[in-house]
């Protein structure tokens, strides 16, 4: 049986989320529909786009993902299919699907004429994402809904500078997720003036202290145990992670 | 397979949903369960009563809607099935039904001896709603659960004024969807001395403006672009929104 | 078709929810998976046991409940599946199965290397718990994945003193759960210098007023209606309720 998930930022207390499962559930009766997240800050891309690179690429071969964070709807920005890996994703071309696609992932531009019904101006997460998914989920060809195109939506920062990592997610925790992968993270990092040894899990410090180890995206993290790193260290996105390669005095 | 959805103010923390899903699932194993919204502001009746009306008609023919927003859980209130074009409706007589039903609509008074088992007095989401939808979702008549009754609820507002909408609902967002029709909205409306063009959605206005716009239930709403419009008018629901129509000077 | 429960603390605005969805949906694919609560408060364990012990026992024979509320992930804590009165419980031997669990429970230590892949450190939810729980809802043998072992962990209060009761829980409207049940309650109920006569439901006192009454889970709870009675009476977790016995003055 096809799945399709959902990833939102329309939160848990309206009809917006339910709206979407209606339409899908008429369209496609024999889909499973999955619950990601949906309190994805409001209009937050790239807090969307971590979601779905940390959970998506789980899912079997062909199960579709729509991604509804989409501050720019009815505007300028391109309604698209893109299909990586084994896995479709729907949603706005916004950079949503930047950590989940590549350059050269195959994508479609959704044409609005194909769906054959009225498409509102500021719910497309009703009007096309989820008939679209619905359609892919029972196996209808992408072609169906538009021309071959290539993904222009982009996150606010470039590539990762050499040798250095980017705070890239803050989850629910305050626990502060990098970019910088296991194997350049030598056996210490610095974040903020603090240099942090690599630890293996939370219980490797007492309770209420720093910690730098490898996540479950196998990249560092920085925690603090049983406590919040976000607001310990002052640091949100975009804060730098720099490995410390010589011998010098680990914390 | 037969749908039941849940829409309740129990929140996500707690393990009141989890109780009723499981007395679903054992009543009526082939049913699928859909979450359409759990953070319904405690007790707060017509915020219940819109997230129904924004999604539970996109369902397919034959769909059980559970909705327990339920100040008055054991008291006098009755608890009721409704049947309204082809959607099924369960849960307190309210109000929380009022925009998807109508006053010649369908509905029977449950009469909890009929459920053979305990009730508590303060949680029948999991004592009658859900025993009720598992059986209605598995085809057994209304009938069975008590006599035909006529819907008694109602919001705490009367009918809308003539050539005049309210303010019905606050999203997550802080925008405020009104219920002044597309049909009577002009191309312009005032809502606490601002008057605002209607646009066609966010983007056509800059970030941080107001603006106007038919919004997916196919009423006014008004909203900030990348902002918040309940904070910004300091507005909540119950404000008047005025449609304009002569010539005069547009924002 | 067997049934998964999730109840976790990792919230809905991460990818931590939807990655174990993922592992169980490609592992277990005729499983459904049923979200009991993801808000259980970072960390909280005793939180995590009330909803479980609120809502699991619920479910059909043969569910696998998976909890993770996990402060002590990839340190000295087990691993550990537990059946109990024809459920099954995955999780972190901390504690979190102490309600829905005895001291006789049947159990066994999950042992890492029966996995066949690699195991964060910080993600057992992903890597450990979810493909167990995929493998025990397809009928494989709990002995797959360990030796029987006795359930070590405990919550942070002893046994109930006799004829107390003490405040278990605290839930999304405020209200005060205990562990007084019905039996010993009496008439009345005295907390933090409060003497409260037992009522059937909110409505048997005006908006506002503090009441105590038989909850769902058949003890004795504390509410306000149409408010908060822990902030109302500034009571938190492990307050003491006691009967009232003789016949003094009832509020």
């Amino acid at each position: 049986m096809p799945i399709i998930t959902l990833t939102t930022d329309f939160g848990t207390r309206d009809g917006y989320v339910g709206a979407m499962k209606g339409v899908i559930a008429r369209r496609a009766p024999d889909v499973t529909i999955v619950d990601l997240a949906h309190d994805v800050p409001p209009g937050d891309i790239a807090h969307g786009a971590w979601v779905l690179s940390s959970s998506a690429t789980e899912f079997p071969y062909g199960t579709v993902h729509v991604c509804v964070v989409d501050p720019g709807v009815g505007g300028a920005r391109r309604a698209v299919i893109a299909s990586q890996s084994g896995q479709w994703y729907v949603g706005p071309d916004n950079g949503v699907f930047s950590y989940v696609t590549e350059r050269a992932t195959t994508a479609w531009a959704i044409d609005m004429a194909q769906l054959g019904h009225r498409v509102s101006r500021t719910f497309h997460g009703r009007d096309v994402f989820a008939p679209v998914a619905a359609s892919l989920a029972q196996g209808e060809p992408a072609t169906r809904w538009g021309q071959p195109c290539q993904l222009a939506g982009e996150l606010p920062w470039g590539p990762r500078p050499e040798r250095m990592g980017r705070i890239v997610h803050v989850d629910r925790y305050g626990n502060l997720i990098s970019d910088l992968p296991r194997g350049e993270a030598g056996t210490a990092v610095t974040i903020e003036g603090h240099t942090l040894a690599l630890r293996g899990t939370y219980e490797d410090v007492a309770p209420g202290e720093l910690l730098a180890y490898i996540g479950s995206a196998r990249t560092v993290e920085i925690a603090v145990r049983d406590g919040r790193a976000d607001t310990r260290l002052n640091v949100t996105r975009g804060a730098m992670v720099k490995p410390v390669n010589d011998a010098g005095p680990y914390r």
